[in-house]
This record gives C-alpha cells, sequence and structure tokens, in this order.
C-alpha cells in the first residue's frame, strides 16, 4: 500500500465504494488474473448485485470482451487484493459474452443463460 | 429519450448497470433535486448495496458535500429519471455528510449514525 498522506477511507473490512470494485483484479482458480471488474448490474429495487461484469483482454480499448459473472461466483481476497473465481480460465472463457456496444439485453431470458452456465441462482 | 443507433441496454425494468447509477438525480420530497448518486457503498460478501453516497453542492467541484443515504430511502422514479427520497431537504441537509477528501470510518458507529439519524436498518 502506498504511503500517502491521505488515509484509505473508501474500503473497511466490510464495506467497499461501487469506485474502487470498478477495475479491481479478477482471478481463475490457478491464480492467473482473468481481468477486471469493468461495472456491475443491480437489482433497482433491492440493491443487490447481480452480476459483475468482468472486461478481459483487449488492447486500447479495442477489442475488450465482457462477460457477466453471478455476484457469488467472486470472493474477495485481502491478500491478492482482488477477486477469485473458484472456476478454470477456460469455463471462463467459454461462458456467456459480449464486446463492447453488442450488450445483451438484461432480461430474463439472459439471466437463466448466466444461471445455467453457472449452476447458481442468481441472488 | 434520444433516438440513437445505438440501444440503451443498460437498464432492464429490473436491473441497472453501476455506470447508470452513478450521476443519478436525487429528489427530495417536495420534488426539488437535492443532489447526484457520487457512488455506492457495497457490502463486499454479500454484494448489498447498503448506503448511496449522494452528492450536493459545490462549484466545478469545489466544495462538494457528500452524505451517504441508507438504499432503503430510495426509489427510483421512472417518470423523473432517478430517485426520490421521501424527506425534506431540510432533514437531509442537517443529516450525517462530510466534505470531499474527509470521508469517515465507514465503521460500525459510523453505520449507526446513520441508523440512528434515519431511523431505518442498514440492509
Amino acid at each position: 500500500m502506498e504511503n500517502t498522506q491521505t488515509t484509505d477511507r473508501t474500503e473497511t473490512h466490510d464495506t467497499i465504494s461501487s469506485e474502487k470494485v470498478d477495475g479491481t483484479a479478477v482471478y481463475g482458480r490457478d491464480g492467473d488474473q482473468i481481468g477486471s471488474v469493468h461495472h456491475l448490474m443491480i437489482g433497482k429495487r433491492d440493491g443487490q448485485v447481480r452480476h459483475a461484469v468482468v472486461s478481459y483482454g483487449g488492447f486500447l480499448g479495442m477489442g475488450e470482451d465482457y462477460f457477466p459473472l453471478p455476484w457469488s461466483e467472486l470472493t474477495y481476497d485481502e491478500r491478492r487484493g482482488g477477486y477469485i473465481v473458484d472456476r478454470d480460465i477456460a469455463q471462463l472463457k467459454d461462458g456467456p459474452r459480449y464486446q463492447r456496444d453488442r450488450e445483451p439485453s438484461w432480461d430474463r431470458s439472459y439471466d437463466d443463460q448466466l444461471t445455467s452456465y453457472y449452476g447458481v441462482r442468481l441472488m
């Protein structure tokens, strides 16, 4: 951690700022970095984060892919300073994904795709 | 809504992108705009949004105040395209607040301050 004059107040043991989540690294089961959190999809009424949309690949912003992960897939790892996903990178790469500007309709059928692929119930 | 070639996929009837929440207007009970959502504070483990930190006032980024509202205080209003808080602006202005770079410790005692002031149980 940098030794700066300002104390990092964007995080406590329990809560994290949405500004800090964006850009947080995401690692796969084998420890390699998969990508980083680009943004979150949040339930409007209940304020529950449903998915973290992880960005992967790309160069100078071109060709970046996004793949949404159910929030329950992410476990925050203090030591690594990022999220661990207990999946193989290959499985993630085969998962639902989309390119920038080709965002899917975030509807029930897309939710179903994600749920079936990851085998988890979306919160 | 603008008539553009890209369809707005950052929102469905149920979920909203964290990119879109940031900057959303927040209105008080009498309909006047209080400020806008600056960022969210999210529970790391459960992915539950606890507070929306609303920015108010300021000019060219100077002198802006932030006041955190429990997520349960915000109701999304489709017609107005923003959140309504069923409080008087005066009550909000007297609530817990802080200036940029003077962020509080987001700990249990701060949570308690917010809970007592707003009389709601934080999710």
